[in-house]
């Protein structure tokens, strides 16, 4: 590929790296949340959100449980001011939730800023001037002083004015943004020179925000930024250390993840990753990471599908049936080896009842987050196994289909979907099955039996079953009497007395009752064999087990009879 | 969120860690690439791909420049074998191309396998079984020794059937199937235990390929542990180490590229991040990564909207449009901040000619993957600004809008989009731009214009030029002569001869050749003021410069006409 030594490393190592984040190996406790989906989110839409989206959304936020929301950039839009002012005048926004601002650091921008708070009662006020090398070079074409002094000013406005509105309990943010392209020193000389300006205390923190703005590093990198600010900040202990990762690389959630070992406090990020560009961090995914590893994320998505649906709603865009957690896709298990593993370890799940979750290939359990397993997780294609197929045919209708049968039933529906090119529902599954296996009553049928047991008197004696019964073949009716050991037996050797060749050997026999169907009806498995070898299955349902394993048997002989007919 | 303690962290840490990885910031060679596209990958679509599908994208995959891709599991699946046997057949396989085909451990399949690759040059043969302590506890029921008999039968078998078929140059790989979840000591252990039976070279080397079946830890967890095999696997100088990570938390790519610099030396991945659930790595994200920070790739995706149309041909799938280097929207620019600093950075880049990219806010040069400027990056809705707006107008149409008009025609833009609740096309804008502003001649027109200029003899003299004007009001036509001392100041004395009152004053004057124009017309902005105070801007233009200003004047009258008609 072209063009590639027309990039360089675009970020800056901080001076020391003391790689103390790395030895930890998960993260203890969540963050403090804050949704940007209504800022950077709603700015990154082809269409941004109208005002009733955005009451709407907002509500839905609180529901989840944020905390903290940013709404918008009050000052810069009429829009954004609007959406504010209804929040505030229309008492939407709950006492436990702070609403947060943005702002340049501009004097009649600031001032408009906090007018657009009158009435809130809490706030953050959030200042950020961008610091990166590449802006100062290109946009601003300013020194660090004068990059430096854009930041001071904005900040003591702030305290200036901040003064005059005493009714709201504001919390006051700084970042430098585009944080990833610039040199660490500078970012932590301008950090420390808004903290001594704001002059927090551990009882009124500020928030030092650092911006993925860009994506640059790989994530360790950005970890080693973090650590090297998160160690050096000033006042260290009245600060709220946050993060706002991108993820241009592919690797916002690592960003967060690891930044968060190395100091972070919170996080600013937005649902299923919407933002500019590739999108801001995905809160989902961070949220639900913490929660694998059985921690409490503090926000709840038990309704997952709900919230990919109220998302889509108001984005307009889609969630990736891939994206983790909450994609269509995530949990659906086609590979015949998956299906095989998952269906074993749901088995010795139900076997043992263990406190944990550690099914294979299923990082959590669907119901966690409102997801079924019918459907969502053992899928029919012509990828899939017998374990799979009869995994469905058992979860879903209650037949325990026998392991030596399982192969034959397996293929049968990987090659109708390989050959219609589409996905077997459960239903189809069980209808293909039913159709092909389950109480094939033609051309032979036996539409009543009736079984007389007579014991020995004999200690180990052979016990005689009599059956009576009525035998339809091609639609001639044979009424019969007839003996045996068993009552398979017995009923064998009534199909004798037809006039047809019954030429067959059996191989072998099961029955359950079937646990899905309230009625309590019994399945029986029978598989018979013809003179060549070859075997055929067949299934009977019944109230009573006698009875379905008598149609299990006429539905074996009647499948062997597709193949070869029943020679007169 | 309920249910958290359900789960624990379910996968082990390394007996030691020395994190030498994490001193390197960056990766510095491409790794070996292995596509699993048409194995991973399209196991995990709802309606796998069919056989001529399959070999376009096998063909696809080469040009791209994938030496290495796993075609499937030919022993499992008829389709897979015809598949495999066609490559060969039809002679399909570059000579600098090897497929790659899995094998469970058992016999009759690997049989099977070897059979499938008759006639193949070059094959990689992977071996796999499942290694993870959920697997050996929930499915296989075993122990680790019968664990680790099911690895080394397998590769002894293989040692015995590679002999037979000395045609091909065989390649071995190993995986220990979810080795995330299994033992690192454990994972080691079965690991050697392959390598001591398969004996490689440093010229005949084995691939150890450790997947992340399942991810379950953060990537820096992960890396800890590649760290640990590449450190400890015998004969590591005749191992390639080979990482086949997904994305079930979301972070495959960190896992991947933290993993290359532990210690690995090929991936294993799919395009666009295709594969069961969550999706296995996404090397096109992988190898992007590389090619920012200046690494050769050793992959083309210099056509990227072909790679994503090609793929979603293949697969039915839908590239996420956020997702990075390749989504529709990843260098999309709505919000004016964003828009400003790219327009600014984009001249820095067209003063300076940097060797470089440095671009704000794009993290490479769309061109680099077949991208435009055009349409891709700076888009117009109501989150945008006036720098966003004036670009589109000059890259697209030529016109340099002045400073001081690009808040108005920003805002116009911007009020716009939000009324409508649509983006803006920069046609669209520009038609708005034309309609409102440019040669606006009513009711006001002046048809014709001849100036002569009269130099005066004084050396610091007043030149006075002269204007033969043919002006139309409403209809109304007026021949006028009128002199002033330039040629605006003459055209607005000569108005001043109408009946009409036109009560302005002149503001600013600006003008410029449109660059986009073959025909080299010029345009002419002017801004007068009304009585009150209040600005109109009008734009004109005309092959002649001097035409264009008239032109733009009148189109400030009229404008201003629209407010407030022209008294009598």
């Amino acid at each position: 590929m072209k063009n590639y030594d027309k990039y360089r490393i675009g970020y800056f190592a901080p001076p020391v790296n003391d790689y103390d984040w790395v030895k930890k190996d998960h993260i203890e406790k969540a963050p403090r949340w804050c949704s940007v989906d209504l800022r950077d989110g709603n700015q990154a839409l082809i269409v941004p959100m109208n005002l009733e989206q955005k009451l709407e959304f907002f509500t839905y936020l609180c529901e989840i449980g944020f905390k903290e929301i940013e709404v918008g950039f009050p000052a810069a839009s009429d829009t954004e001011f609007e959406f504010l002012r209804t929040l505030i005048e229309q008492d939407m926004i709950p006492d436990d939730v702070t609403v947060q601002v943005l702002t340049q650091s501009r004097r009649h921008i600031i001032e408009k800023t906090f007018e657009s708070l009158i009435g809130a009662k809490h706030a953050v006020v959030h200042l950020y001037n961008s610091t990166s090398f590449a802006q100062r070079q290109q946009v601003f074409r300013k020194d660090k002083e004068e990059i430096i002094k854009i930041a001071t000013d904005g900040a003591e406005l702030m305290n200036e004015i901040a003064a005059r509105y005493t009714d709201t309990d504001f919390e006051f943010e700084y970042s430098p943004e585009s944080f990833t392209g610039t040199e660490p020193e500078f970012a932590l000389e301008i950090c420390n020179a808004v903290i001594d300006i704001w002059k927090p205390t551990p009882e009124h923190k500020v928030i030092i925000n650092l911006p993925a703005t860009v994506e640059m590093s790989m994530p360790h990198v950005f970890a080693n930024q973090v650590e090297y600010m998160s160690k050096n900040l000033h006042s260290r202990d009245s600060v709220v250390l946050s993060l706002h990762p991108h993820n241009d690389r592919g690797t916002g959630v690592a960003d967060a993840e690891l930044g968060l070992l190395a100091g972070g406090d919170r996080i600013e990020g937005t649902l299923f990753g919407n933002g500019e560009r590739t999108g801001n961090v995905d809160i989902v995914t961070l949220a639900m990471n913490m929660f694998t590893h059985g921690v409490d994320p503090g926000l709840d998505f038990s309704d997952m599908p709900r919230a990919v649906e109220m998302f889509e709603k108001f984005t307009d865009m889609t969630v990736d049936p891939r994206r983790p957690y909450c994609g269509s896709l995530v949990f659906a298990a086609f590979s015949g080896s998956h299906q095989d593993a998952i269906a074993k370890g749901m088995k010795w799940r139900a076997e043992t009842d263990p406190s944990r979750w550690t099914v294979p290939y299923l990082p959590i359990d669907p119901h966690d987050v409102g997801r079924q397993y019918d459907g969502d997780v053992i899928r029919i294609n012509s990828q899939s196994g017998k374990g799979g197929v009869a995994y469905i045919i058992n979860r879903d209708h209650g037949f325990d289909i026998p392991k030596a049968m399982r192969a034959e039933v397996g293929y049968m529906m990987k090659g109708i979907s390989d050959h219609t090119h589409e996905e077997l529902s459960s239903d189809e599954i069980f209808d293909i099955f039913s159709r092909e296996y389950v109480n094939f009553f033609s051309p032979l049928d036996i539409t009543d039996a009736t079984f007389s047991y007579f014991s020995s008197t004999k200690e180990e004696g052979e016990n005689t079953v009599a059956v009576r019964m009525r035998v339809v073949i091609d639609g001639e009716v044979y009424n019969i009497d007839a003996e045996g050991n068993g009552r398979l037996d017995a009923v064998a050797n009534g199909l004798k007395k037809t006039p047809y060749n019954f030429d067959y050997r059996f191989i072998t026999y099961t029955e359950h009752a079937i646990s899905t169907d309230s009625s309590s009806k019994a399945a029986a498995y029978i598989c018979i064999a013809d003179k060549d070898g070859h075997e055929y299955w067949g299934v009977g349902t019944q109230y009573d087990i006698t009875l379905a394993a008598v149609n299990a048997l006429v539905s074996a002989l009647n499948r062997m009879n597709k193949k070869e007919h029943m020679v007169k």
